[in-house]
């Protein structure tokens, strides 16, 4: 399993009238969590882009337990828990509160493209290598 | 069952590099098709905060299906497929571009909770009456 | 001059914990405002950029003189003043709450740009042709 | 002069189909860049707001020279320039990229309000003498 965490502070922009981040304002927080996890490794996501590999979105499931406030200091753990062996990846992503509280818990599955041919891919192979060491 | 059909034009700011909409955004929309689903019903979602009854989202789950672009015209379809008969509250929500292709599908759970006590809270009476008649 | 009016409603998702409009969320209204503007026209934006014609802000000036809230209906009013003559156009654009009140003033610097080149351009004939017609 | 300078990187959702920041967005950063200036001087934006003491924005210009674009790690630098004496306060703000580009500009005028009273308030006596010592 591949795990790592990093933080983000709640921006005014965020919050809503109910004084809590607006729902869906988390699918951005987990972005950065994904990306920071890749970026972590050595692989930057727009590189990949650059290359020719777009990453979007397919399936995003959320729970939401406790509301994370305006300029709370929110912890984002991003998680493979599977090394992937298809055109899809699976981000399990979490966030706490500076309490340590677990505030909101998230699944997001993404599928490798070539930009260019509009077809699925599969994991680029410097990835795969970067990954693959945390699988063994 | 009670479903209701409202439109939204996908808007510059929404739409991200790959020219799609921001799979975050979604919930933007998801939000106006159940307030004005609710509005339909002669039901204002910002009347029943003003009575201290707020609607947090509780669960999300969202397929995306196929992108939505710059400048679409998108249909928002909301249906309630079962009377709430506690706190909790389904929408089952579907987006429909202007060549009648489904783009995404989505699941929104919400919670009725009385905001001054801080407590779970069943469905207003008001909007059981309205939904009621839906349900025979 | 030209002008055109269009209408938004406030989103949950644009309000901030004060329960007003966020402050950079009227960017967003004042693009719906002129791409209905040029819609009306029958100019679509997305369609000038297909021809590879961007128009990039270059400045933005806002001034806030009442606050929008949640839900409420605005008013969008976008004018063109003067018919422009080089690579700059500047629209004029003014948000009115139901009540008639003027809540925010707005001035829109962009550029017309050819996006292969990378440079300046001056605005499309088509477009030159359709607004013409109102600064006579 | 007070003059504070904090770091954004720049989010997938905050980026358009120019592939560049959307000119709303900037607002959000310099919201950041002003949080963390008052953050740095011990004052918390939050706290103020849990005293009463509301900070909306009245006026906001910007200038934009050059593109940011995704993924690039921003610098926002946030001066005041003049202590204030009324119920105004005014923030000058840059941002720079990371070759040191100047790619916006801004200036941001905000007023001091009492949310209570719902009146013009002068500048907290806590904020008045952490920032006092800076314009000796």
């Amino acid at each position: 399993m591949y795990e790592f965490k990093t933080q983000v502070r709640v921006r005014y922009a965020e919050a809503d009238p109910m004084n809590v981040v607006y729902y869906g304002n988390y699918a951005q927080y987990f972005e950065v969590g994904r990306v920071e996890s890749l970026r972590s490794l050595g692989i930057s996501y727009k590189e990949l882009e650059e290359m020719g590999i777009m990453l979007p979105v397919v399936e995003l499931n959320i729970k939401y337990l406790r509301s994370a406030k305006y300029d709370d200091l929110l912890t984002i753990t991003t998680q493979i828990k599977q090394l992937p062996t298809d055109h899809r990846i699976i981000f399990d992503q979490e966030i706490h509160n500076e309490q340590g509280k677990l505030l909101t818990i998230g699944m997001v599955k993404l599928y490798f493209m070539d930009g260019n041919l509009g077809k699925r891919a599969s994991m680029p192979t410097l990835m795969l290598e970067k990954l693959s060491s945390y699988f063994r």
